[in-house]
């Protein structure tokens, strides 16, 4: 591996209790090229522009996967990752379905943890805090014909997270726009996904509301709520749409089904209707309802819009009884190696070789 | 506008009947920012790398939208595109579907003007032979919020075309993957459409095919095959499905609509079944099927696989009988100028004020 330091951090120059998430990046970053069929020698050097030429894939076609992932720091400077396994088998998922080599382990794992140890720094370790992780692998051979690309690059870049405080959502069901189509790239966390959903969720913020629950092509099943996956909780049942081809296959969301299976709590992975979720509501039985991603791991929603405007606003329900602050609760303190972990999530960095 | 121009064209060392397509470019491209709601100087600069962020939020959401289009020159030194109005409203409905801001008129035709007359030299005048131009719009905040992005560059590069010859096409009817989603971004030319049509696409040529018909979600209906258009010529009568959310609404296709009208062909625009395409293949009624776009213009498709692994070749046609090969030399001839224009399509290409 090329590892190319800077000189003076520019760590002493940021307050990071002032940072918002994603805009500020630490000293370095990983990448590793490939072209001709093969993985180039890796790289870390400083946070710098890439020269990159106006006819480049990636600018026109949109091939692009990538993760989100976080770093944790103990008081004895030990980092943690959670799940990375998850992470790495994902990337390489989409990188399949949208006909993108993949990565192989020892440059996506060497090339992490060398970098979080160069950047051990950034790494808070106050509670409820992290670095936040985002390996991304995208096209970059110089030429305009639509077909795969032949030349790709994969980085590493880390941006501090913030602390991550949030309101319960107010989520709108969607009944006209689509996140993805069956068949299609639904479950590839790709690029393009992204930039189709903006403009419908654009549209459900004007209407006041945070984010849009997805549905199926006939808009009577719920699929996952912006980037989120989604739980209901209908008297003392967490249930969960299953993942498929159309829906971001959740490390949160397995670690929450986990989780949950194994503190006793009853859970159901299937379809959930939206004529389901209000008939529970009109009986009192929809107790709570959250989405679980890596930024926010979970966020609590208050209110559901309905496309006939009918509104409907979950019930607050007590800290001690309520599952998404107990199981948030549990799931960070076994992140930043604050509890047991029965399940072997936590992985310690370990200083590499390369 | 800011120009600066190079000081040797590399046009004298490149050999433009042995280019390819797609990935020569001309000596100069131009360049537009949008940031804080506004559209910044326009610029023609040397062709060159641009330097971007390694969180630039394209690389990572893919907001990218585009358009291909192509410049033709006659023997007295003129230049001709072909409906560039079409192409400018399409790129900025294909924007507003992916949340970005839509390109002023001027600066999208002042810029292609300018950029044309300035490269001149790089359109062939050869029968058949144009140059490829290819404006885009790509987002390019440094940040990593899954919103749209607040920061964009629109780009215009033109890329010599080389002589275009094609082989008829295999194509085989797809009937696991999709293209786009009804709600989704189908219509909207934008990068992930593409990202997500190339495995598919390329495990269809693993299988001998050259391209895929995409077919709505039930697979009963074909939509459009690889990144062109369909019409299917039933004995006498040119049949071609609906644009609509989920397929481009082509140029081209329209342009073969109101030719073929014109000529008096029988012409439908309806919905189109695999089913019939069997049955009137069957009948001896399947008389041509091609695809079309901006690149081909016309690709006559020799042969259609099925899911079921049935194949059909649709037989040889003379070529003055042939509508494919009659309505491709039509269009040709009134986008080089060699025919009449009882449309208005081709727009001559004046010098522009800045």
């Amino acid at each position: 591996m090329n590892i190319q330091l800077i000189s003076e951090s520019k760590l002493g120059s940021i307050d990071l209790n002032k940072v918002g998430f994603g805009s500020d990046f630490t000293d370095h970053m990983f990448f590793c090229d490939y072209e001709n069929g093969t993985w180039k020698e890796p790289s870390i050097t400083p946070y710098q522009p890439i020269q990159m030429s106006p006819a480049s894939h990636v600018l026109h076609y949109g091939q692009s996967v990538f993760e989100g992932m976080k770093a944790y720091k103990n008081q004895e400077d030990e980092i943690f990752l959670f799940r990375p396994d998850k992470n790495f088998d994902r990337i390489n998922k989409s990188a399949v379905r949208i006909a993108m080599p993949t990565i192989p382990e020892e440059i996506f794992f060497n090339g992490l943890y060398q970098l979080l140890d160069i950047e051990r720094n950034w790494i808070p370790s106050k509670k409820g805090m992290s670095l936040y992780i985002r390996p991304v692998l995208f096209a970059n051979e110089e030429i305009l014909v639509a077909r795969a690309s032949q030349k790709y690059k994969f980085m590493i870049i880390l941006s501090v997270a913030g602390s991550y405080y949030e309101n319960p959502l107010r989520v709108i069901i969607a009944d006209k726009y689509s996140r993805s189509a069956g068949g299609g790239v639904g479950f590839a966390k790709t690029a393009g996904n992204y930039a189709a959903s903006f403009y419908p969720t654009n549209l459900a913020k004007e209407n006041g509301f945070d984010q849009i629950i997805w549905t199926d092509p006939t808009h009577t099943k719920v699929e996952e709520a912006g980037t989120m996956n989604l739980f209901f909780r209908i008297n003392n049942t967490l249930v969960t749409p299953p993942s498929s081809e159309k829906i971001l296959d959740g490390v949160t969301r397995d670690s929450i089904i986990h989780l949950a299976k194994h503190k006793g709590i009853d859970l159901e992975v299937r379809d959930v209707y939206v004529q389901e979720i209000i008939t529970a509501f009109k009986n009192n039985e929809l107790k709570e309802v959250f989405g679980c991603g890596t930024a926010a791991v979970i966020s609590e929603i208050k209110t559901i819009g309905f496309p006939d405007g009918q509104e409907i606003e979950i019930p607050v329900i007590s800290e001690e009884l309520s599952y998404a602050k107990t199981l948030k609760s549990e799931l960070i303190a076994i992140q930043t190696n604050q509890a047991a972990d029965p399940f072997g999530w936590r992985v310690k960095v370990e200083k590499t070789l390369i």
